[in-house]
């Protein structure tokens, strides 16, 4: 029996979202730009997608732009803003702990001559509000800050920086990453006062292949890539309109409350069981319960990801992005190197159940049975 | 009964194709860059896939990269080549019938200071290898033209560009956009000594939302994208597996041979039924048989396109992607206004048969009789 525990990674795609993605190949495969009936139709299925994927923001459809995926919505974005934003200051400020779409982004950016400030999360991998008015000034053109971090499951204070940036003047564009946080909890990108926001269909039982941008109304930003008239020129290209419409359905099966209580009575118990075993949890007590990352300490992340994965126990050492690359995250949490070398991630959908983390447990108990140095 | 004649805007995505895709996505759902098994799997229908579609290309593995569609592909070829190269020279030379892709990017490197130069085709659409001679100079850093023009399906002398090149003694790097010509014509990157080749899969009964491009071994692009370390870094972002497997399969799926005679006999029915009816043909008679641009003199293109989708016979005024815009391509070819406001395009896929084309006949015929406005 197989146990997914990776879903941070990326999820597997729902029956109901595979149906309708087979539909749209099949029987709505006219390109939505066409002018006869077949593109009618198309471009219906287009417009409905973004009504369906916008409400799940709190956006209107005319705030937001279909992209393929959660990177090429970070570039653009970033890129998008800062281009059109970099006459009135050159400063950018964001966190030591983005997605590597933002991070390398921004080290592109700084060597384009920006300055971009990487505010660090404490041990516990908060970051507080206060951080970020210490650095944000009337030279600083974009703040970009994710909302739940991908590694580690903490939540930042996104909804408290609009009044930060207006406090120093600042003409900063606020962007958030939304990518992990989803149709996970509630997002209102208006009552947060996002600029702003990028998502991706595959963490949601989408497929991959697909994401969005929202841009508040009235705001400018410049595209990055060039062509036809598909998004009202922001980002050209024929639509994935299969995967559009696959991410429409996905958004349309989520109850985001019913999944949350579910998924974070999955987390407590999987904290509840783990500890015995001495494990160290490095995901703050209150993160998003969808992401438990942990440390069993004497084994390195990827023998233990490998002992799992004979087990038919799926986690991810760190960000799948990555490849196993020392994750940037825990090191920016200032872990030490042991715990960081030892760090798993386990993440949770509404699919998962106990026994997936009852066979977690006994898998990480007979783990540190046989996989432990004897000292 | 639906005939559907507009081919070259979209296909319908193909049976075995969409249970491909279907597979990838319930089954090979892991993330190509997890370390676990579920991940491995993936990889290995990401790297299958790559073989499957290079092979295409007459390419090696290594020289391929996915990309979310032809769109992508041509702005990462175009400007990741520039910003390579223009330490070189500003010069760049493509022609005046792109697909808007290439020709948008162009009109932004324009506002970037570059200086392109847009060979124009005759009126028959052909363009000559003295064409592109004349313009090609040692400050040429990008050399930048389409197999098979999307419009009409003239065909351009690629092949004979990089001894043009070379004699201008030019630094230039040959990109050529083969998104019509990929598996209607066998295509040889090496022997056509193409730089960078693009590549898209809608048109060729996979979904929307991928493409490829080729990059010779040893020639170094800057990627548009920042993020993972996906696709060598060079196209970062979760790989879209689920279409990049039915990619692949479209293009085992094809029999290029096999499909161009069918084609151009069904191409050759339509000249032969629809010439009595007065219409005129745009497309060059060596034109790609897949395409078939004419003009119903009197009938104006979008009123002709409405009257046979009523009649279930879809086909397009112009490109799709320029949403019904006077067409740019006929213009370079100084058709005149009345011909060019009356061309509609009409582009077969091997799944097109006669029946198509005497009821395309048959309605065009019934529209002269209903539409032309009496003198």
């Amino acid at each position: 029996m197989e146990h997914y525990l990776d879903n941070s990674a990326t999820t597997r795609v729902s029956e109901t979202v595979a149906a309708e993605v087979t539909r749209v190949m099949t029987e709505t495969y006219g390109n939505p730009s066409s002018l006869h009936s077949l593109g009618i139709r198309a471009e219906e299925v287009l417009e409905s997608s973004r009504s369906t994927v916008s409400r799940a923001l709190g956006a209107e459809p005319d705030e937001l732009y279909f992209t393929s995926g959660g990177t090429e919505a970070n570039n653009l974005a970033i890129l998008g803003a800062v281009e059109w934003l970099k006459r009135r200051g050159n400063k950018i400020v964001t966190t030591a702990v983005e997605h590597s779409s933002v991070d390398e982004t921004m080290r592109y950016l700084e060597s384009k001559g920006f300055e971009v400030v990487y505010i660090k999360p404490d041990e516990s991998g908060r970051i507080s509000a206060e951080q970020f008015a210490e650095v944000i000034d009337s030279r600083t053109i974009l703040v970009s800050a994710m909302l739940v971090n991908n590694e580690v499951g903490a939540i930042y204070p996104i909804e408290k920086l609009r009044k930060i940036i207006d406090r120093a003047q600042s003409p900063a564009v606020l962007h958030c990453d939304c990518v992990q946080a989803f149709c996970k909890i509630p997002l209102k990108v208006k009552k947060m006062q996002i600029d702003i926001a990028t998502v991706s269909g595959h963490k949601i039982h989408a497929p991959k292949g697909v994401g969005a941008i929202y841009i508040r109304k009235g705001l400018h930003i410049k595209p990055i890539h060039f062509g036809g008239e598909q998004e009202k020129k922001l980002r050209p290209g024929t639509e994935p309109l299969p995967l559009i419409a696959g991410f429409a359905q996905a958004v349309r099966d989520v109850n985001i409350g019913k999944n949350y209580a579910y998924v974070k009575d999955l987390c407590d118990y999987a904290r509840e069981v783990l500890e015995p075993l001495g494990v160290v949890f490095n995901s703050p007590d209150d993160a998003l319960p969808y992401i438990l990352n942990l440390s069993v300490e004497g084994i390195r992340s990827e023998t233990m990801l490998h002992f799992l994965a004979q087990r038919e126990i799926y986690v991810s050492s760190g960000s799948a992005c990555a490849k196993g690359k020392p994750s940037h995250v825990l090191s920016a949490m200032g872990l030490s190197k042991t715990q960081a070398d030892s760090a798993i991630r386990v993440s949770f959908s509404a699919d998962n159940t106990k026994a997936d983390i009852d066979a977690l447990r006994a898998a990480i108990e007979e783990g540190q049975n046989t996989l432990v140095k004897r000292k």
